[in-house]
């Protein structure tokens, strides 16, 4: 027994347990916890502070093409360090299939940026756009077996959009191979329809793209994405969720027992559709799908976190400078709707959520973790390697230091972005020391590892993805009717 | 104070009261209602039995040929004639528009088929399958003040289907100009895709059409559909709801204070998806979609109409004869999906209702009285003129033998189907004397009036559709954004 | 066909149509309703005026005397006179009980009072304070019969308040003998010890009896009575619901389907808690059980009047003085639990509603008659002869000034109270003239009947007391387990 | 870093983890879990066997006397024996208190009872029946605050039932004082009701218990205490729940965000009302209330095991010979009503609930380890001393072999009672090893420790007794008319 590392005297959080304690580490792996550890070769006072399982931010746009050529303002090396100083040790990106691609030829791509780029670890969830018998027969089954067990699909957007017909595929061939399908849940229709009327009014301010965008629009694709998914008896995950009407029908199918998990975002705890409704096109910088509500939908969102509904908070970090790279790209002065959708928010996500959330009494410190880090390890198959501070478990760690009082501002950030949403706003609370396999990433804001020291994570089957074996009725009725296997 | 007709000493029953007295007819319209009314020019003799208003059959398919060029087995005479025999005076049929139609050409068309044929009157719901700028900015304003203030859309078909966003069109317009929009709910792509893991697994027999039509395609499209019409406002009626889970979704939306409205059928209350699994193909004569579900379903139907949840009874009268002209037509032996889809029940709907209703204590006569005939008057903007035993009313009445039994058998119908999905079952109660504007229509089983002696009745702004005055959220948010007109 | 009386012009507005036309009057009954009647001994020209079945005040406190000595300043002369003068041509009224009385004695007692003062028709409710043995056995059962086939129960109130057990006795009664049990349903101790506590802190004044009658009081009482009522599956109606807490017990029930019935009052329609908040002891003037609430409660309990969870809409009327007989009768300046409660409002009860409900778009005229007469006629077993304008039907008719505008001040009112809650409020309609029994009671605000002219209306069973025929599991255990008859 | 103990190649289970590791032991608490620890002074090998945290039976009436003079068959000896051998390493008892009886003096009774006997850890419960000014106002006070952290009290049985007045002085209490309330939650008077007829019927035979104690009596009443604790916004524990019907009264408030909590015990998962039902008197020994239900409640309980309405699975251990001693203490044949109430439990509660839980898929690993131990220590105030594998906490944990396979019969168990209700029934999985405080209290079902080396365990104020802040809305008017504190 001896260590690589030891973190002294810290007051140990995780998603059930406060323990006053030492954490042993060896060869990046936690190795001992325990009173008055032996010494190791380096060591860490934590000095009472918080020690977090290292966050996962299960939902990022990193180095990410969009079906109209726009890129992304954060690449691997960005991206991951603003992250790691906001104490996140592994994100989930996206390998977006845009039509016609291959989605091994994609996976290559996206494995080049990250590779000599990302300083923590990172994973990646396939976007299907383009369900051909190819990608259905051949690519998916096998790439699920390799490590990429979650996969997003679009109800909305005209090039990303899968039809029901194509969610159904999605879904049965998600169950049949032990994979977790993430849904974008807006109605592609009813946004299209009302975008129409709008900008026929001349109602093309980005305050707009709130309207256009509407709550029905999100809980009627909820609702369906959730019927698709009960017919072929697949676990599905919504994400993004933004309001109290998408809620409902995400809770109504959890109380009927039905797998469907949820995730929400800092923006729907902290913005609403007036931060759309700013002078000189500066609303674009929250334009995001789902947009921003109200001050009600906030609450409705918090009481979500804290009852269970949700059971992941990610950033959705979608990374678009104010400028013709980003936002702006299709004009000085677009159209809502052509406004590049997204806002960054990678780095802020943990301070955000523990200063407005623990420390207002909103949620428990172990509450805190289970949403930032252990639930979305395990209903994406990292578990107990991610997510964890466990005998076994990768020494990612955020020693917390929470009373250090920030106001936020984007040059204290380290994306590329250019600003963030939340300018101004005073909060508690900040990672100290960020350790990544035992590496100290980041200490007193200060990064201290090389660029493409993070590693690539292949997952397990999502603990989410475990099917619930109770059939549709007429699933039984055709098995009554003689029909053994209807897929 | 002369009357042409008095009916004397009936049990008057309404929505709402019972009285024993006599009727005074004039012109066709009931004129007093009282004790003792002075004689008539000619006198019935009620003796006692229940006089009910005439029925109203607010879904029936007559004359009417269907996309791939199928016509309907009756016309317009054999299928008043067996409305009337039945009990009902009024029927509400489709004027069907295939796409590329004009609907006023439509209308042209219906018309001349109806006017020399039917002995009882008539209205067409229009069915909106090509909604051009010409249909929704030109003609439909137009038909919906002449009359024609309800159309049907459908969610599935390929021949018919609206998207989303067509759907959005129709039920914008329907608010504007005060029409009422019926919905056929099933969720397309789902029923394409069993169908389609069904034939590739060679379940091609009739009983899987029960299998590819599930309750969640029903209860999804119900649900979607409800919330198009909520996003403006618009009420909506869903027709032929077939099971709880479809009932679940107008629930939701009823306590919410939605104007939705709800129709079942006698298939829905007598049959099941076993009545599909029979020899030689006669399991396609009991198909028809959404398909009947199982015991259950029926009870849970049962429990709908006596509680409130459905407003309306109708046959979804679709008459295909079980052979080559009819669901045989694609061919001896077709598999499940290319069977012509329905049921006859148009004659049988009152006595099944009130057999199996009132008789059995699930329903009590004014209950009846209103599903069968007041409700379906006032939703489609024919009330009081039809539905109603009141002064200034149309005085289509029904002198009812409650205490007749009936065995019932194809041969004793007056239809040209060919068939009965309700053969054999023995019930109590059958119409004795049916009046339709004062003329006896029916008596003693003999048909007495002329062919084309009924008429076409333009009908009102439907009760039902008066939108509630309530915005969507989103709604709110544009005007509050200074835009005070959306749509 | 001859007439004493016939209407001529009217609109005769019923639950369910709304007809141009006469009604002809013979012998206190509806004889004729028809077009052009002929010509009676006398005519009223309702001149194109709505007609509406006269009201029925189904919850009335007059001349009734308290458990402590007090007595209502209303007898039933003043108090039928101030209803007439609303449109009211019926009252329920109580035969209250006190401890150690004989029913039969108390019914004596109060049709001695009532004989030769009520001016319209009235029938009588018992208080069952005292289930003696001989009460239930031997009294009740032979009253229910002769006509008194409802009777209230409390389940707060030192003097009054029956026990579970006691409760469960009454309704297994109820259900046996065919009553409607009426239950006013707030927590007895809950209300105590609040009540200690607010005095004990001082808190006196009228407006801490808000305080002391919280919504959890009587959503509490409501949730307990219904699950007695259903152990022995007897139906019930629950008094004066003043909040949506209340309403949705009330509503679980019924969408149940069980057979849970409710009344409303004005008082939870215009009244807040604000009101008991006044200077001098005004506030004693609105302290009532339960007390008014506020406004999102008003507008909750106007939801449950157009969405049908009430069926009855009553004024409560229990008339106190603002002096020492009555609201002050315990002390000029008394603790708020000392305060005589009840508001007066019968005379107001039809032209609030009217004003406020219909003219205002909440209710449509078809509601407003079932709310104020047809429904309390069913429920309370006086149907089809009262509520209802059919042949056969007391000639019990309102013809209603639709324009006419009043400011409320007790000066223009007929009872003896002094006061009205609504004084200075402005409303829009008011009866013009109040036919009982073909008799024109009320003419422009004149009174033209004799004292003493109303009658005794005994009472058939009530619709609303039909039992369900569904049994509580552990009843059905009872009989598995070979025990036929529980009770 | 040296251990007394090392348990070595454990599958660790937590209410979150499953980690393969060891664990080190001194002084009785854990000092260090991880990989290949320093040796112990002794050690012993898990072999890869799941390790838990030792059981915590949170309601076990041990060496208790009724208020009828009867003495429970186990005394902390054999209790805890019994307990020890099926995997409980702390039981939580109650110290009852009867109608005149000082809390404190109870106590000492108690303590004396268990010093010298408990073989593992407890604590008490205090019951109160008797909340008089001294109880409420000195004792209960102080004894919070020494560790009696929670208490029960009754809203059935004559000689122990509060009274709702009673009980919402209990609340504000707890409230203030920050204990956590448990309920006994059937309607007093209802079961008497129903009682006195079925022995009026002649009803007598032990299963008429079952219908005497309705599943009416049991949500009503759990749904009055929500009431009441709502009103004062203390958080409660509904103890031994049984029916769906009680379940949902507590989803509902747990679905509106209340500190509602719930407890439901073995006998309702595995018994039902046929078990009362067997010749001579048999049926007595399966005699509890509430009492088991059916089939159907048996699945809703699991359903709320898995879903998260229950947070804790006791046994409700009352343990009752089936002699003159016990059950039949008021006679060889007495009515239902005079059978001793209870079914013993303690041994085989968690081998039940591993063997038909986790085995047959109904529950996880994690949730049986959190029904079992984490859950009750944290809502009764023993976290993470007790409950938790963790650094710091007590070394209570259970070597548990999964593939054991066990015939249940009480010749096998450990407990006084003379018969097990589940005997015959064959279970997989027993307890290995059972350590606590490091200390070995059973290996290979032998006994290794002294009488009275058990200790009690003083109580932390539980993380269930938090009230959530949230004001009833009279409470809120209290403050609005200017009444600061209320309680």
């Amino acid at each position: 027994m001896k260590f690589d590392l030891v973190i002294r005297d810290g007051n140990v959080v995780t998603a059930t347990e406060e323990v006053f304690c030492d954490i042993g580490i060896e060869g990046g792996t936690i190795t001992a916890i325990g009173k008055k550890l032996p010494s190791g070769e380096r060591e860490i006072d934590a000095n009472g502070d918080y020690v977090f399982p290292g966050g996962i931010d299960a939902h990022t746009h990193i180095e990410q093409i969009s079906s109209t050529g726009l890129m992304c303002a954060d690449d691997f090396y960005t991206g991951t360090v603003s992250a790691a100083h906001g104490g996140t040790t592994t994100i989930l990106s996206f390998a977006a299939q845009h039509k016609g691609d291959s989605l091994r030829a994609v996976l290559v791509d996206y494995h080049t940026r990250a590779k000599t780029k990302a300083v923590i670890d990172y994973g990646f969830h396939l976007i299907i756009s383009d369900p051909t018998e190819t990608v259905m027969k051949d690519e998916l089954p096998e790439l699920i077996r390799n490590g990429y067990t979650s996969f997003k699909v679009y109800m909305t957007y005209d090039a990303l959009k899968l039809d029901d017909y194509q969610m159904l595929d999605v879904f049965a061939l998600a169950r049949k191979e032990g994979a977790l399908t993430m849904i974008h849940a807006e109605n592609h229709d009813l946004i299209r329809w009302l975008t129409d009327r709008l900008l026929a009014a001349g109602a093309v301010a980005p305050k707009f793209h709130a309207v256009s965008h509407p709550r029905l629009a999100e809980s009627e694709a909820t609702s369906r994405a959730i019927s698709l998914a009960e017919l072929v008896d697949a676990p599905c995950l919504i994400v993004h969720v933004s309001s109290e009407e998408g809620m409902e029908a995400i809770r109504r199918a959890q109380r009927r027992g039905l797998k469907v998990f949820a995730e929400t975002c800092p923006q729907y705890l902290f913005l609403t559709a007036d931060d759309l409704d700013q002078p000189d096109m500066q609303g674009a910088m929250c334009c995001c799908s789902p947009p921003p509500r109200d001050e009600a939908s906030q609450e409705a969102i918090w009481r979500g976190l804290s009852d269970g509904t949700f059971q992941v908070l990610s950033s959705d970090h979608a990374p678009y400078r104010f400028d013709e790279t980003g936002k702006l790209a299709q004009g000085e002065d677009p159209p809502f709707n052509k406004i590049a959708n997204g806002v960054p928010g990678l780095e802020v996500r943990m301070p955000l959520l523990f200063s407005e959330g623990v420390l207002k009494g909103r949620l428990d410190l172990h509450r805190f973790v289970e949403l930032t880090s252990t639930r979305p390890a395990q209903l994406y198959g990292m578990f107990p390697r991610k997510g964890s501070i466990s005998v076994g478990a990768d020494a990612d760690l955020v020693i917390w230091d929470a009373h250090k009082t920030v106001t936020l501002g984007w040059e204290h950030l380290h994306d590329n972005v250019g600003y963030t949403p939340y300018a101004g706003r005073t909060i508690q609370g900040w990672p100290r020391t960020v350790l990544s396999r035992g590496r100290v990433v980041v200490d007193a804001g200060e990064l201290l590892v090389e660029k493409g020291s993070g590693e690539f994570i292949p997952r397990e089957k999502p603990s989410a993805a475990d099917p619930l074996g109770r059939e549709a009725a007429e699933v039984s009725l055709a098995r009554r009717f003689g029909l053994e296997d209807l897929w």
